[in-house]
């Protein structure tokens, strides 16, 4: 593999001595750049066969950059807590903040790849998960962290060769061997190996973050060139500064056209009486309690999400929903500003982190579809940056689907009319004056650009791992009913 | 026990709904004013006798408030990653920002109680633990966390009876019941549970935070009572703003008398030859790094921090240490400005966040110890502030060793002379121009006030199980030297 990698690549120690002075002080000055800027964070996956010396690179690294801002993250074999949660939860939850550089060692391809030279995967499947990997670090990269993807080369015989001197080499050089292959011995399933890397390098190197092969039998060579390419790293982040980072992604809803309004064509008049709403209530707790109790619920993760149009009776659904469940296993967010550790990460960051344990519900209060409603209308986010948003939605909700999570998304729709009643009430009522603001009446000026907006995201996010349940609530008892039932039966199947 | 609680307390339905009423409109009213003051924290940590219905006092806090400034806490088993690390641990990870209500189950209170009912811990060792678990709470208090400490009292009586009929009471009331002493059944047993809780609510019943018990047999009586009290805790909140909120504490350090300096004493010529230098090197970081991987070690943690002038040579010496530790392994801490949500709670907070598991290695490149050095010196923190801060960091220190973490501390000493020299030379030097601020030059105007601060400090918190190392640094090498010879040689033990 890597033909280019077979070729001799040296660096005598003269040679390295005399780059290494000019490089490190170059690293450092674009390292207090990233520092001061923090423009973005940088991830350095330091992947490659075994006995290439990852670790050895990780030291130099730290050696020639200022540790206060590097981190080495380095993911073995799940932990309890890790297990417990969607597999991305991990890596997730260790995001570093803009202006810091972690050092990765078992980042996301590692399982891939290894199920791959074992076998597990064919070869569609392992294409399928590629893509997906693909998707992700294009997101990550939009906002705002860099990977730098490094394949260590070895040819076999010389893999083979290092990892039978494995322990000369630690006590030589004091240094731990970073060993991730040991189930892949022998001439052939080395090889196996080389050839799922490489499919794996062809399909993941895309032009936003290629991969790049490093020849690692001499180490100077290795350890200049991975120094080298962190330095482009960079000085390319530094020059690529964010907001004007997106220049070309895709096709604009068509605005041009009138669009038909989904909440439009909801039955509004829906409503119930309250004999009914009283059995209905009481029978439909009971069976979500049953439900969030049962053993099979224990190896599910609820989550269940509200938006809608201000005092659609948020508040008072999810109430009737919180109310059925243990007090010890369920967590109500609401989604207002994001703090500076959250500003300072990807925007899914601040979900991810409450995301819940298997046996848990999380009940969110407006989520991360913000970013396509609020951030849209207002202005806060820009058009490229909620474009993209539905993709990494529609990713993140699958990825909690395919980890056995239930997601449950309502929209709550009320007429304009009814809204006014709501406003004047609450401004009446001593009791419910804290749930008025001004900013509830602005965002009334603006009811056709938040239609639009909700109209969009139904059309875009509705899948069948995670549907949306549009909820006439202009009848209060109606729409808790409604909502009840819907997660009742989803979790009844 | 209790003599009061065996009273009847009765409140009928009616005078129950017409009191709710005022008090949940009362009670949203104060939870605004904390949302909005953020002026502390509430933990209300609910505790009492099984059946006496913690779960349903929850579940009412819960239709009170505004359910999303609530979060419950509870801990039951530690889980894996829990039990790796210190048993405060968990507490301080979920600790609510300023603004917030946490409900606790199963507080800190739970194990000591649950191993003094079962006889585990004799009377002295039960009234360390409990005198121990006040000086945290004060601190917690200080630090603007309020406790909310109830106790659902029932009598043994009445306790057996409710856990009989426990599975009538669930399908009732659609209600978990809250089981913590599955292991204390029968007559004798719960009486020891209650002598134990009354012992307990005697000895941790501080002016402060006074235990609050809570006759339980009529759920009306109880909620309301319950719902009062914490009523009454967000009105004190609110009315004791941070800064004034501690008037009475303790004896300042006698500044009358000229005081001698700790780093006087030291003999900065002490020095060590280049060849000497690289044996001893090579061999400490051997013996560092065989340490550290040894099996032993795998049940310890270690946590490491510097302090000492600008320009002593910190990140020198953590270089020299860090080299031989394996990198998925340690981590290195730079203490700067907290960020937002680390503001929002008690200052130790963010030092706990770092806390490795054991078997890793934290390095604390400046500490804990800022609140009585930097802080104190620049008037951040005001003098009581910083008169506690020294048994708040003894305590932590002693929680950390007495979980099996080896707490090593250094101070690097260099004289006014040698500092002025490497200022000079880092403004000469464009490849350390970085490591110079304007701000090292003012804090070496106060050169006496930080060896005020640093001589109290030594005096303060120096233990055996957390010594302080002071540092002779104007010779770099032998300081190095000295620093890995301290952390093989307590490590080597």
């Amino acid at each position: 593999m890597f033909p280019s990698s077979q070729l001799p690549h040296m660096l005598s120690k003269g040679d390295f001595d005399l780059l290494e002075t000019q490089l490190r002080e170059k690293l450092l000055d674009a390292q207090y750049d990233l520092v001061k800027e923090k423009s973005a964070a940088i991830l350095v996956l330091i992947n490659g066969s075994d006995g290439a010396g990852k670790g050895e690179v990780i030291n130099r690294l730290y050696e020639w950059l200022d540790d206060h801002f590097v981190e080495t993250l380095c993911y073995a074999e799940p932990s309890e807590e890790e297990r417990a949660r969607p597999p991305a939860w991990r890596y997730w939850r260790d995001m570093p903040a803009k202006g810091r550089i972690g050092l990765v060692l078992g980042s996301w391809h590692h399982n891939i790849l290894r199920a791959r030279a074992l076998g597990i995967l064919d070869k569609v499947s392992y294409a399928a998960a590629l893509d997906e990997i693909n998707r992700n670090e294009q997101m990550l990269r939009l906002e705002g962290v860099h990977l730098l993807k490094i394949w260590l080369a070895l040819d076999e015989d010389e893999a083979r060769r290092r990892f039978k001197n494995k322990h000369k080499v630690i006590s030589a050089l004091k240094r731990p061997l970073v060993t991730e292959w040991a189930e892949i011995k022998g001439k052939k399933a080395a090889q196996r190996l080389n050839e799922a890397a490489q499919e794996m390098i062809e399909l993941t190197s895309t032009g936003d973050a290629p991969w790049s092969v490093v020849p690692a039998k001499n180490p100077h060579y290795r350890d200049a060139a991975v120094g080298d390419l962190l330095l482009q790293t960079l000085i390319n982040t530094a020059s690529f500064p964010e907001g004007i980072r997106t220049p070309h992604v895709s096709s604009a809803p068509t605005s041009a056209l009138p669009k038909p309004s989904l909440s439009a064509r909801l039955d509004l008049t829906a409503s119930i009486n309250a004999e009914t709403y009283v059995h209905a209530l009481n029978d439909l707790q009971n069976r979500l309690n049953a439900a969030t109790k049962s053993k099979k619920f224990s190896k599910k993760g609820l989550v269940i999400l509200f938006e809608g149009n201000d005092a659609a009776g948020k508040g008072g659904a999810i109430r009737r929903v919180r109310e059925a469940l243990d007090p010890r296993r369920f967590r109500v967010i609401g989604v207002s500003a994001p703090t500076d550790e959250e500003r300072a990460r990807p925007y899914l960051w601040r979900f991810w982190r409450q995301i819940p344990r298997r046996g848990n519900v999380t009940i969110f209060d407006r989520s991360w579809y913000g970013r396509v409603l609020v951030e849209r209308v207002e202005g806060f986010a820009v058009r490229d940056q909620w474009m993209r948003a539905y993709q990494e939605i529609n990713d993140f909700e699958r990825q909690l689907n395919e980890a056995n999570y239930c997601v449950i998304k309502f929209w709550l729709a009320i007429s304009p009319d009814e809204q006014l009643n709501r406003f004047r009430s609450r401004e009446a009522e001593a009791y419910k004056r804290h749930k008025l603001t001004p900013e509830d009446w602005r965002n009334r000026e603006k009811w056709p650009s938040y239609e639009e907006a909700m109209t969009d995201m139904i059309d875009r996010t509705s899948f069948n791992h995670a549907p949306w349940t549009l909820v006439e609530a202009n009848d209060k008892k109606y729409a808790r009913i409604k909502v009840l039932k819907t997660i009742v039966e989803r979790l009844e199947v």
